[in-house]
Formats: C-alpha cells, structure tokens, sequence
C-alpha cells in the first residue's frame, strides 16, 4: 500500500526539514507539512483533526512525524491514536525522514521499528567517531 | 565558560528548527544558523570554515549541531575537528535542542552524553506508548 507522510511541528520547522529533504532527493508528492501555530487566524486542532480523520487508510498508509513527544502539537495527534489507524511518531530528524523516505512502501511497516532505532543512534557526537577512527561519509 | 550553539543543515531545516524553539523558549542570542546552500553566490565551505575558525575558544564553548552524519555539512566540519576544540553533534532534532539549550552552561561538557542518548531515545513510535500506558505531557 502507497504512504503519506506529514511533518507536523510547532511553527516553521517542517517546512524547514522539507526543504533540506527536497535538497537531496528533489519534490516528494507523498509528504505533506503542517506548521502550527503559524497563522493565529488559522484553528490547528482543525487542521491536525482533519489530518487524520479524512485520510483515506484503505488507500494509503498515513505516518504522522512530530517535532517532540509531549509537545502541544504531538498531544493533538495522541487524542486520535485510538480512533484512526495511523502511525505517530515523535522526535523528527533528517536520518529519520530519509529513511522513511527510502524505504518502499511495502516495506514500511516491518521496517519502522528499525527505522526509528537507526534515526535514535544517528544523534551522535562526531568527535568521538574521530578518535575511533570511524569516520563516515555518505556523500550528499 | 558561555556556551554557543551552531545549527548547521542542508537548506531552510536550521531556520525552520529555530522557529519551532522560538516559539517555546522565546529568542536565544547565542545560536546562530547556517542553512547551507540556499544562496548559490554564498562559499558555503568558507562560511563553515570562519564559524569554527573565527570563534573565541577562551571566551565560549562551541556546539555545531549538523542535520545528518555522512551529509555534506557534517563533512565540511569534520575536517577541523582535530583543529578547533569544538564539538559536532549530528542528527539534529527539536528534543536534543531544547536540552542543550536547557541545560546550563557549567553542566554542558558533563551531561553532553546524557542529552545525545535522551535525544536518541526521544525519536519514538508513539502508538506503542498509548498500549503501554506511558502517555506523557509536557504541555508546551
């Protein structure tokens, strides 16, 4: 089954991550962004409510990715977790979102575990690579 | 010793973070953001280089925190590692910037290891914790 994926953060950070994505692997269809809190004329429990609500599952996986678990935005999204079969998770970074990207869309499901534990061990200290003598270099 | 915070990414991502921080901890003047290669008639490599280059060791202590390990970003500061006592942090997200600039400048060098390994465990599948009953929130 295809998957969607929406970058949801308080204020503009989704739109930022996009934009470094976009940089490596040009436009993504799939992904979608919402940046809360941006526009005070805007309602955001709306707009995060009908995320979720008007997604069609039978056609597409949805992944909700956050910016902090316990954050305004992140608690929105928990109050549907029971009701609407998609798959929230916090704590977006730019290795979690390549491999989101990355992986096919059958795959994903198996996957997401190991794909949220590579992006957790991804937060690292280079210097410390130095020393190990372990540098990496993906080059892009 | 004062801590400065560098946030170094591919495109608009140190922006967009910014903003997200902004908007829960108000303006932070002593971080500062590179997003690299959004301006073509900008030497990004130069930039990056004056950041680590130009900075008062004896005055500050420097943070660079880059987007994703093996990016071309992170390489650009890795090759003055061994040069500048700075220290490069990959994998950027909003957890591991919210507890660097929590955390107070007397306890940085000590608890930098304990703020990575949060940030890492902080990139969750949320709908595990809802079955576990682990619901947390920060309110923010």
């Amino acid at each position: 089954m295809k998957k969607k994926i929406v970058l949801a953060t308080h204020g503009n950070f989704a739109d930022g991550i996009y934009h470094s994505l976009e940089m490596v692997f040009g436009h993504q269809e799939n992904i979608e962004r919402i940046c809360a809190y941006v526009d005070s004329s805007k309602d955001y429990q709306e707009v995060m409510k009908n995320c979720v609500k008007s997604h069609d599952y039978e056609k597409e996986n949805l992944i909700v990715v956050t910016d902090v678990l316990g954050g305004s935005v992140n608690n929105e999204f928990m109050q549907y977790i029971m009701d609407y079969p998609f798959t929230l998770i916090s704590g977006l970074n730019l290795p979690l979102l390549l491999e989101l990207v990355m992986c096919s869309e059958e795959a994903v499901d198996e996957s997401l575990r190991a794909i949220v534990k590579n992006a957790g061990s991804s937060i690292t200290i280079c210097n410390d690579l130095v020393v190990c003598g372990n540098h990496m270099d993906n080059n892009f």
